[in-house]
């Protein structure tokens, strides 16, 4: 069932379908080799998603599509594409933006002292109207001076190219969590909904770093794409 | 809440506190600036995923830690450090490896025709005794040919490179996904917990995709980092 269902998912939020109907039963049933309950639990699993409607008679709709992000882009290494969401085409709604003693965790993770102060820079980033990701940053000093008053009209690296703050290197480690009931309402997910956590990093063109964040994606709409090619001889 | 919740996952994750002992509630207080409730909902989270524990008197215990793995060593694209979980540290639990007829989405991922014979291999990859991924392939001949019979003994890549079939690139569509009964099963979650999805696309070094896997893992416990340096002159 899960089977079926990943390659659903993979074709429903790619936009595969054309006009959005999805094959009948008996064609799922004799492409995937499958029983007609399987692929009703499949469908039932998309439609508990959200990414497909079901009507008796009309069939299987999708009703949602994915946003595809190349992943050097979000990590701010790459100039965004023509047509790309990091082509200004994202807004912050800010929640916060102070300066705040630097926690002890966040000075652990950027080399920097426990209570120095640091400025908290923290927004849902919206899609059209859509949140697709909210993330709070700790931003050091000095450059936490060059973002304090600028305008936050896109995205991040928009922000930091209109402080006049170049990036040098950007780390991010990658993983997933239940929505805490805050992060569910801000990104209009249900509460235990999965989203992706990306820790960044974010150091000057000299190896200082300087931005620490925590972002919260939603991974059910927003998806990352990372294409690399073999570095070397094949072990 | 969900700042404090961030930081101190950051922190039990990378193994940062000594002795796994965390900060006693009223030094959490003072160095985040909040009261004991949010300390104590931010602790609540931790131990609900299962990685503090809390005992009166005691305090409370980081439980769990992440294995941190590089992308690019996820991706096949690098050959994997001394002492990284693709240093044939894994084991894989196969599930499935049979030809069938290949689906039409997949078909469609890989310029194939729907139907045509392909190698299915299904397998969750465990470190240790810990389940962290489940992984199903799609593999066209003839690349198919040479991983029906090879012993598939550590990871992906090493298998790959037993059967002596180079990788030319590796492709990842990264998202989330609320396990379903089966993977949660096979994975050691409960229903409905969050799991990291991942598309991959592997071609070989002419550009030809031959396979195509479906890979959902433990985001909770395993952590992919990216790191890339600003490719260009900041826009």
């Amino acid at each position: 069932m899960r089977r079926v269902r990943d390659l659903l998912r993979s074709a429903v939020l790619r936009g595969a379908y054309p006009g959005g109907q999805l094959p009948g039963e008996p064609e799922l049933m004799a492409a995937h080799g499958v029983t007609r309950a399987t692929v009703r639990e499949a469908l039932a699993l998309l439609r508990t998603e959200g990414l497909v409607e079901r009507r008796q008679g009309v069939g299987t709709h999708a009703v949602a599509e994915a946003v595809l992000a190349p992943l050097a882009e979000a990590h701010g290494a790459a100039d965004p594409g023509a047509g790309s969401v990091f082509d200004r085409r994202m807004r912050p709604r800010v929640l916060d933006r102070s300066v705040i003693p630097l926690p002890a965790v966040a000075a652990d993770r950027l080399g920097a002292r426990s209570g120095e102060p640091c400025l908290r820079l923290e927004y849902v980033a919206l899609l059209g109207d859509e949140p697709v990701a909210m993330a709070t940053n700790y931003v050091l000093f000095p450059e936490a001076e060059r973002l304090r008053d600028v305008p936050f009209v896109s995205d991040w690296y928009a922000l930091l190219a209109e402080a006049g703050l170049p990036l040098g290197e950007s780390e991010f480690v990658l993983g997933c969590l239940p929505a805490d009931a805050a992060t569910a309402g801000l990104l209009g997910l249900a509460e235990g909904a999965p989203v992706v956590t990306m820790e960044q990093v974010i150091r000057a063109p000299g190896g200082r770093p300087f931005d620490l964040a925590h972002i919260h994606h939603r991974g059910d709409r927003f998806l990352l794409v990372s294409r690399l090619p073999r570095a070397s001889a094949p072990r």
